[in-house]
């Protein structure tokens, strides 16, 4: 059983967004029956010639295939294709992993019309089984064949696993008086956790930035977003956001991430990326309600985000929220487990408007009814005030429930 | 709903243990009714004069009253009695909570005859919610007037909250021609994670070691057994293990940690401790299976403790053997993200005696019936080398089950 068997997630976006066709940028998906049957599994992006890459990758130590090959060849910083498949992640495959890349490298190569080191490949799905690239690249020429700039819906499609629904995000902005365009697909749902989250994403736009001018603004954007959120606290082998600049809106040159030219830009990007952020934590496996754990008052932004993540880590504190429970003793034993300075009699935490607890303690006459009564809502904002400094963090999360048990308790099978 | 309205675990043991009177310590538990309606929550144990105590406490920040008063007091190393209470944490309580343990203490003082600064307290179940301690101070008398050596089972029925059964376990050695019995309860099932594990436990013994080496003897031990297991990787901030020696036996004497002649006592030590840790995880909420969690060839033993449990605490690796999965795919990915050292290329995984993966693969010609029979089992052992040196260390666990939500969703109301 797959969650895709099952019904789409409640906090699911209403409908999937209208997405612009991006200069440079074409798709084109199948299914290649990999692992799942009858739905698309695999995806081809033809780059045009000239696309700047930046990217950003899991901090696993047992990295997949495609990540070490990402790694490698962005050095170069050029990009003309992107393959992505569905159903095995290519990871902890040994020698026949690599095999399996270099096969899928270079079909791809040769159908778009493109050096080797300009193919970026990602794999999704289960580790420790090997699959043989002859399966992908007896595919690619005919894909490269029906490549089409509006096929979005389709390439968000073939990248999910169980995933309950497509993920997209677009923005727009100018820079120096030329309109830019940003559009970005994302899969995940489990095994989410920063660092990056377990995901997948690619993120496309006709800006003319050069490669490292890109991976700063590429490496900040996903601080605040992919880096921020947490399903589950389980980190994937193979997370990876790959960010692909055609340069077809032939913007004035830039040279810097400094460059204030770029402030609508990063803005954009932002934008798009805290979208497919969110959307990921709204499809969190099993997931009822959609998170938002705020701290202030600790050492540094760096210990907020500790205290947050310690927050939106605990199984006590997501069943809780599971059930409804404004359970804020949990909230304080999450921050005190951090391990970050917090002021035990300066705590106060608040459950959207409400405040629970000040200065250490429940507040006089604390009156449970409304509390109890926003509980009940989608969205659940948690806020903590550690009470030692001036550092903040935001984070976001899903509930932990019954749903998740029943989707990983099976998964493989 | 508790979980005491539930079954007992599938995985606790067949029967108390028969336990010894130990020479010099006496208990009296009742039924307080500070939140669990008809059942003991109160427990007194008196100790003789001059005994020795050690303890080992929380790590976290937002540490209980009560585990702030013992440490306070445990520079005396000196105890005659304690005193502790089930269904109020007295944590995040503020000056209230001081005033609690300090009316406790004084009450507990007068009925034992002892000073204030020889009385230790323990509190477990919900946080943030104040408790008068008169409700204990109107008792304790009374309780002094009941005290017995016999009284072992009471005593551990008296500190449970979610435990499903009550926990204890025994030991006997030699130390210098002397006999030494060694007795001890536990308390714990969610909140469980090392530094210290969720849990209260309380080891007496009536061997004569003074404060200073029983310090020493009490942390070695605990290091292998109740900072080894975890339930859920969640901290509490009223964790608290104490032993308290009488000197009762009055074996000859001992000035060192490293003396020869406590040899057999550490083993004893070791035994009980490690005897009630995994009791705790046999009643982890939800739990059907009890999980052995081995990791090899780490950089040092640190660092092979720190993978195993990222192992242990996977959501994904608990939620695969609740469904009865050898997705040692997901072992991979906990080894990859506890960001310490580890040859991908080397490593090899069994569950139990079946080895699946060796040198960074799955094993040529894998046969998964057996091993699907053998996750059939309530006990399961997974072990990991890593293939960077030479650390080790082993961590108990339990799997992540829908009992796990269904009594954390629902508990505090």
């Amino acid at each position: 059983m797959t969650k895709n068997d099952e019904a789409v997630s409640p906090l699911a976006p209403l409908r999937f967004p209208r997405m612009p066709a991006i200069a440079g940028v074409r798709f084109s998906a199948l299914a290649a029956g990999l692992k799942y049957k009858g739905r698309k599994d695999l995806l081809l992006a033809e780059l045009a010639p000239g696309t700047q890459v930046a990217g950003v990758f899991t901090t696993s130590k047992t990295a997949s295939a495609p990540v070490l090959w990402n790694r490698d060849i962005l050095k170069g910083g050029k990009g003309r294709a992107l393959v992505v498949n569905a159903g095995n992640a290519n990871a902890f495959t040994g020698a026949a992993g690599f095999e399996t890349v270099d096969i899928t490298v270079a079909a791809t190569a040769k159908a778009v019309g493109c050096q080797k080191s300009q193919v970026f490949v990602a794999s999704t799905g289960v580790i420790g089984e090997t699959f043989d690239g002859q399966l992908i690249a007896k595919l690619v020429e005919k894909m490269a064949k029906g490549l089409k700039s509006s096929n979005w819906k389709a390439a968000s499609e073939a990248i999910r696993t169980t995933d309950t629904f497509s993920k997209a995000a677009t923005a727009t902005a100018m820079i120096g008086g030329k309109k830019i365009t940003i559009g970005g697909i994302a899969k995940g749902s489990g095994m989410i956790a920063p660092d990056m989250a377990t995901m997948l994403s690619f993120v496309f736009t006709d800006a003319k930035i050069p490669a490292v001018v890109l991976q700063k603004l590429l490496t900040a954007s996903n601080k605040k977003s992919f880096n921020s959120i947490t399903v589950d606290s389980d980190t994937s082998t193979s997370d990876t956001c790959l960010l692909f600049a055609t340069g077809e809106a032939k913007n004035g040159k830039i040279t810097s991430a400094a460059d204030p030219a770029l402030k609508e830009f990063k803005a954009a990007l932002d934008q798009v990326m805290q979208s497919l952020a969110h959307q990921i934590v709204r499809d969190g496996e099993g997931a009822t309600k959609f998170v938002t754990i705020n701290v202030t008052g600790a050492q540094n932004n760096k210990a907020a985000q500790k205290i947050a993540l310690s927050i939106a880590n605990s199984p006590l504190v997501k069943t809780a929220i599971a059930g409804e429970d404004a359970n804020w003793g949990r909230v304080v034993m999450a921050v005190g487990k951090a391990g970050e300075a917090a002021d035990r009699d300066k705590i106060s935490i608040s459950y959207g408007d409400h405040v629970i607890a000040n200065e250490g303690g429940a507040v006089p006459d604390y009156d449970e009814t409304p509390v109890a009564q926003y509980m009940k809502g989608d969205e659940i904002s948690i806020s903590t005030y550690v009470g030692v400094g001036r550092g903040k963090a935001t984070v976001w999360t899903c509930d932990l429930t019954h749903g998740y048990i029943t989707i990983n308790a099976d998964y493989r099978s």
